[in-house]
């Protein structure tokens, strides 16, 4: 194993460091607790955004701190849930008297922790509703969409959810977007090339030499098939054949897309991914509203991507519009 | 090789299809040569700024393209400069009657067919300007710093010259904005991994199980020296060493920093890195404005990093103060 690093037993709080030394006019590290980290902008009320979840898928999630977007994270060890007593900071941390929403990805240890951090909370007589990200369509059946693993569309569900509560939606409204835009978003992910542990070396899958797996987890739990290697435009229309089902329910014909690369692939190819995705949305007659291409939500250098497609409607595609800006992510609505 | 793509000959055109598809509000191709791209935010008859090279380095350089930065790129066969006509039309989408500059990494094959393109405007009576950028300190001693490859310092470099532009500078204060922000910045790059060419296979270079390359150049050509991988801090204390001596002509002690992936490097070893660098420049009395931890001149999914130090001045200060939006950067002040 070839990483960068010092030592595995500071492996987080380095980055850590590293991470708020070149955000430090943005964020800090909580002086509650070492794996909390929040956005330094002057609170004004409104419903506060935790995020988190496990290191190793970064810039997820810290990269979200930012204006009109999340105000706090905790942070879990390598590839692990954050501690109830770090969802209790964060919470605190994003608390500003109006309630708090925590989102993250729908993994048990993480469903568990978070909801403990809440239970603390409620005693400290602060109100936090957790909103579980379920939007991998290769975990679960469409009659079981809430026990969806969440990936890379954590980022459309947490952009609107921030926004709400940035134009000062309610607890319980910010609440009912978050339900709205999670199940309306839908990914699908295949992996090519694993990616190592920092901690112990070891790779998180294993594949053949011209082989992938089509439905791959971030963290590498098994998909729904091995197949070939085959061509961007065969692998992307198998892809988007499975994704286009979810769709069918939705009188909406407006999308948000995102191209997630899982670490080691390369902007070339996820760009030669989109165009795929475009020209098929285009022929089925869907209007995509904005396209995020990039490497947000990864597994060290794994190679792979997710395609998202969220379903927007007037609501949301209002929400999505808001001006966001974080280290990783930015929205500006375009000068012409 | 597991690369995502369709065929080598539609290699480069299908990925500029998905980025203009992704991007679709902000830029487009040319209907002078489909190997430029220009933004399409309105003229304002500043001075025009080009970028460009091959391809193979995403998201540079058409990731740039956008408000207060790159307004046209010019894009080459994989890791091949772009034609002199690519030049020439790129140089026609800038022209806002003001003059043009062209700012590009310095190799031979870019400096050669830039010249020219630079020669076939002046046919058409734009006057234009090239500005080869030369930061990479491992592949040229301080009294051949002109003669230096170009590597992730372009983005400091270009982001000044395009401020200046879109404040209003002549062509000529902008060229003199760019040979100093060029003559101030200053990178070093350590090669971990090899890339991949996505058109024959090979790996762009060779190094044993615990090998790692210091000083490698971005297209994998060869460093300083072979090292064994070590520690973070270990590592980045070498780099700094060699980096702060280029930095010893200087009165200022302002810096920006970039720590820049060159591809299958995780942002937890860059963030890493960055811990490292931004304690030793402390150390060192230096103060960092601004830091920027990304992978924004890549070559495929190649492993390493490299770090820039860029010496600031009031006017290079104010100038990277302004905002500037693209696909893969941004620069905004922070709101507290």
């Amino acid at each position: 194993m070839k990483k960068i690093m010092n030592a595995a037993d500071t492996l987080v709080e380095d980055m850590l460091a590293g991470y708020v030394s070149a955000e430090h006019d943005r964020v800090a590290i909580s002086k509650e607790h070492p794996r909390v980290l929040y956005k330094k902008q002057k609170k004004t009320g409104k419903v506060g955004i935790v995020s988190g979840g496990g290191s190793g898928h970064e810039p997820l999630f810290f990269g979200l701190l930012g204006e009109n977007l999340v105000d706090s994270v905790a942070i879990g060890n390598l590839f692990a849930a954050p501690t109830p007593n770090a969802v209790l900071a964060a919470i605190k941390e994003a608390d500003q008297g109006a309630g708090v929403i925590c989102l993250f990805g729908n993994y048990a240890g993480d469903v568990l922790n978070f909801d403990m951090g809440v239970e603390l909370a409620d005693f400290e007589e602060i109100t936090a509703l957790n909103l579980p990200i379920a939007d991998d369509v290769a975990s679960a059946d469409q009659r079981h969409q809430s026990e969806r693993r969440g990936i890379a569309g954590d980022l459309f569900v947490l952009k609107e959810v921030a926004a709400a509560a940035a134009k000062g939606y309610s607890l319980e409204a910010c609440y009912q977007i978050g339900l709205a835009a999670n199940s309306r978003t839908f990914s699908l992910g295949v992996g090519i090339e694993p990616g190592t542990n920092p901690i112990n070396g070891k790779k998180n899958f294993e594949l053949a030499a011209n082989e992938i797996e089509f439905g791959l987890g971030i963290h590498g739990e098994p998909g729904i098939e091995k197949m070939p290697l085959v061509s961007a435009h065969k692998l992307v229309g198998k892809m988007m054949a499975r994704l286009l089902l979810e769709l069918q329910d939705y009188a909406e014909q407006e999308l948000l897309v995102c191209v997630n690369g899982l670490g080691a692939t390369t902007m070339m190819e996820l760009y030669i991914v989109n165009k795929e995705v475009s020209q098929l949305l285009q022929q089925a007659g869907y209007h995509v509203s904005d396209t995020v291409v990039d490497s947000i939500c990864t597994t060290q250098e794994m190679a792979g991507f997710s395609i998202t497609l969220h379903v927007l409607n007037e609501e949301l595609k209002e929400l999505y519009q808001m001006e966001a800006f974080s280290s990783c992510y930015f929205h500006k609505e375009v000068d012409q």
